[in-house]
């Protein structure tokens, strides 16, 4: 292996431990295309500017998901509470395509995206920018509609793994 | 009021309450232009590509940060650790311009770059691309060097306080 090689391979390991270390909540974002449904867990979602409110969230070019949203120009995000854990595995690739909304209470709005009916946040969006970047896309979404329900009790993917947060201090 | 200014302020209530519930790992992003140090908390850091290693931070152009970041096209992201709790006040604007430093074991890359000696990770990046929208600018980078430390134990925020995490399940 050529030296240059070998520290691009030590950079990409280092990078994706570092990642592993960034905590964040886990969504399951969906969208509707063509009468079918589509979801999958994403962790890449950020917040970016409330007024107007907008988020972004960094989807793969190769995830089926990634055409039904850039062709509706819609997306949900659910953000999943604790007791969501089930859904992970599910929503990550245990189970394929529709099948996926077997588990868990999903509803629809009248666009037909399905919303988690639990989760602690639904945020409806609609596209207003797709940035092309290497693998990704990374959606610029409008918020057209918040749902809130219970505590706040986020579910937190971590080192390849799911946690729950308790206060610093008590 | 009318009508449509009441609904897109309920909005924009309910957008702010969803976010608090997507729970974050504190970071500190700093850069440094013209000999001078910048640092500033962030959350909304997310993970982007893994070949080449990227990611993005989400900053508003009306922080002090923006136009160091903008102009010398580094910046440097210090994932916290628990026991970082204390520079969060510090970093978020309790403390202004170089002081902020005082607080911390900081040390610098060869560029000037300040980083946080026992912080999580460093992760060393360079601008690639910039997309300005509404009040931020989003700065995508790529990643050069990461350095970790210690453990993962990531400082967590939501719902505006400091948290830290419990594996599920246990």
């Amino acid at each position: 292996m050529l030296e240059g090689q070998e520290s691009s391979l030590v950079l990409a390991a280092d990078f994706k431990a570092a990642m592993r270390r960034l905590a964040s909540t886990v969504t399951i974002v969906t969208s509707s295309s063509e009468g079918r449904r589509h979801g999958m867990t994403a962790t890449a979602v950020t917040s970016l500017t409330t007024s107007p409110p907008s988020l972004l969230v960094c989807i793969n070019r190769s995830a089926s998901i990634h055409d039904p949203i850039a062709e509706s120009g819609q997306f949900c995000i659910n953000l999943l509470a604790c007791d969501h854990d089930h859904l992970v595995p599910i929503f990550s690739g245990k189970v394929m395509g529709e099948e996926r909304f077997a588990n868990g209470d999903w509803m629809a709005d009248k666009t037909g995206i399905p919303c988690l009916a639990n989760a602690q946040a639904n945020v409806f969006c609609t596209v207003v920018r797709t940035i092309s970047h290497g693998s990704h896309s990374i959606f610029i979404g409008n918020v057209e509609r918040v749902v809130l329900f219970g505590n706040s009790s986020p579910l937190i993917y971590q080192e390849g793994a799911l946690f729950k947060s308790i206060a610093i201090n008590i």
